[in-house]
């Protein structure tokens, strides 16, 4: 008997038959004794559909009538869910993000939660009911409707998770976890069964799609135990969580994106503070940087490169047009070729030979490295295109791969 | 310079042009210094849509869950209009019916307005704004979104209009007003510049699509001064509102209604209380009924037939079919191929003139009475279906052209 927080995406609940599905698992779990609070997502495309009219009409919409229009796709799936439950006979109780009390700042489209008054949620569990919750959505003090942004959804879970003392938090996805490498491009990757906070972090910081970065940080800031897992499966899934100190750096994962772009900034004046004022830019417009380089070149002037990513290059070019009236660099050049590779794992950085064996399996597969860049749990490395999937499935031999067979061996 | 609350039917928001249409028809307002309330229903055929998805998942879906799920086409609605006028410069604040203080009763999917806190809107018009509020939709006093049924939005206007003492209220439709007869049958048919509410009211009753009765009753009650037009043109419309007795009858209207079916139940035994106990059964279930005749043929049984609308069929034979555990009858008759005519106006039942002209066109016209009933503001006749046209025609010729002329010829 456990009181679980689940949330279902909204690819698990796409169409009218998946919310049936949807509902006869949470059925499962009801009748296994749980209490359960269920967060779920808009149905499938509808947010990008509401967005689609809002900007036909309208080439930057209002904010407060964004979250107004798109906070009403989340509603339509509570409803819905609790219709599908009470046709198998659950009761249920839908709420919105508002009457679940969920309180948050006033910066719409991107609400930040600052107090949730669980009182209804509670008196649904007393009464024995499954409690639905509208995700990515709050209100703010002034009673208007406000979102939590990208994977606000993952964020409303491990907070309402957190808030109501949870045994664990169930992510409910279309992949059955967390995978070494994407196994469509590694046909040998494998399920990681646990994962540090700090791990998968990392991890979706690199575009790991499986859970969004925001709900990851938010479960490591307040403990709450995830655990990600496929809707349309009953395998268990990856649980995130506080894990140990490993005596020994290991490669947890190896990660790609080709969806960046590298964009470089030549000539730019060589003065101090001329880093900060580019970056302050980028910054302002919530774009975020990977990779950067500064050339040391010339005397007058040098070169800055970095990394962003595809989906923010319209507020980038925004940037770089407001940056024009301000710095006097010579040239820009947006490079779409290239991709990036990292491998993942606490405290790899600080153990030199994994550097060193990465750069090696790059070398012997003729790749050329363009930049670079580490944290403590992972190295990332700029290449072309063309050679990111080969080089994924090299380094998954190289750590993942060929590290089973030695801990096989030694046994 | 007034204070007009303004209702935009589904119709006339039905795609993202109108939309635009409808913003720029509210900006011509606002640049004359008006102060405007303006609701707005779902678009287009959204509510079916969603009840569809409701009905695909259960056959009679909690209603409490209808109220969440039919409650976000209106917000859509409300929050497009904001972003549409926004695109025009005019600054406005989308609420939802909650949100603009509209408490209800708890009698989900036809909950009743018990009262509206109106601090809100009066807080936007303050700040110049175009207040946008979610037609059809309020909570309750636990916050929970309940709606007000069928032509909810019309008695959100008009109560909005009571509450906000507004100068008046306009209701825009496809059509523009009230006319003496459907201008798709009786070309010769006018548009009615005046009428009392109870005229309004006991047209809306037999079927005249152009007001829900209920707003009617609502703005009759509060004194609401409506005007109801046409979105697409700027003519004036028809102005509801209190008319000083007409020193004479006059027929003001020819209304049918082919969508009634006639039910008979023959045999029912001859005992006091049955009729109750039918009708009960029928009342309970929300039918409206017109035209009771009772005969009184044999000794110990009886046939009762009336009329109900065919949007209630279903629940017509449910209640039918609860009567069959409970009374005798013998038989029953479901009658699809009947229409209902009537002629409508302050005191014309009071003037046997006008009955007699009535029934006398109809005999002229061969057409056979199967039920007359009769209201001090109009008289109803139940016709053979394929009678319907010619008899309205007939109908108008007598009490409106011809009267209409000799008004002239006697000036």
């Amino acid at each position: 008997m456990s009181l679980i927080v689940q949330k279902y995406g909204g690819s698990s609940v796409a169409t009218l038959q998946k919310m049936q599905f949807v509902a006869e698992k949470i059925k499962k779990y009801f009748e296994q004794g749980h209490q359960l609070v269920v967060v779920v997502s808009a149905m499938g495309k509808t947010t990008d559909e509401l967005l689609h009219k809002a900007f036909t009409l309208h080439p930057s919409p209002p904010e407060r009538e964004l979250d107004m229009l798109l906070s009403t796709g989340e509603q339509v799936s509570i409803a819905l869910l609790a219709i599908a439950l009470d046709a198998l006979g659950i009761p249920s109780l839908s709420l919105t993000g508002g009457q679940a009390g969920i309180i948050t700042t006033d910066l719409h489209t991107k609400a930040k939660i600052i107090h949730i008054d669980v009182h209804r949620i509670l008196e649904g569990l007393e009464q024995n009911k499954v409690v639905i919750v509208a995700g990515f959505q709050g209100k703010n003090l002034q009673d208007d409707i406000t979102t939590l942004g990208r994977g606000g959804s993952d964020t409303t879970a491990c907070a309402l998770a957190y808030a109501l003392k949870a045994d664990f938090c169930e992510i409910f996805t279309d992949v059955n976890g967390v995978f070494t490498a994407d196994p469509r491009i590694v046909p040998q990757a494998k399920k990681i069964d646990r994962i540090s906070y700090d791990e998968m972090s990392e991890m979706a910081n690199l575009g790991a799609k499986v859970m969004q970065l925001r709900a990851v940080d938010f479960a490591h800031a307040y403990r709450v135990k995830v655990h990600v897992r496929c809707t349309f499966d009953d395998q268990e899934g990856t649980w995130i969580e506080e894990v140990g100190n490993m005596e020994n750096a290991q490669v947890r994962a190896v990660t790609h994106s080709g969806d960046v772009i590298k964009v470089v900034l030549q000539g730019v004046p060589n003065r101090p503070g001329i880093a900060a004022q580019i970056f302050e830019a980028l910054a302002n417009l919530s774009v975020s940087i990977d990779m950067i380089i500064q050339s040391e070149g010339r005397e007058t002037v040098k070169d800055v490169a970095f990394v962003v990513l595809k989906e923010d290059e319209s507020k980038v070019k925004k940037a770089i047009e407001e940056l024009r009236g301000k710095i006097n660099f010579q040239n820009i050049i947006l490079d779409y070729e290239k991709s990036r590779i990292s491998i993942v794992g606490a405290g790899i950085a600080s153990n030199p030979q994994i550097a060193y064996r990465m750069f090696k399996i790059l070398a012997e597969n003729n790749v050329n490295i363009d930049m670079i860049s580490t944290s403590n749990l992972r190295i990332s490395c700029l290449i072309p295109r063309e050679k990111m999937e080969e080089s994924v499935r090299a380094l998954h031999r190289e750590f993942i791969e060929e590290e089973k067979i030695e801990v096989e061996t030694n046994e």
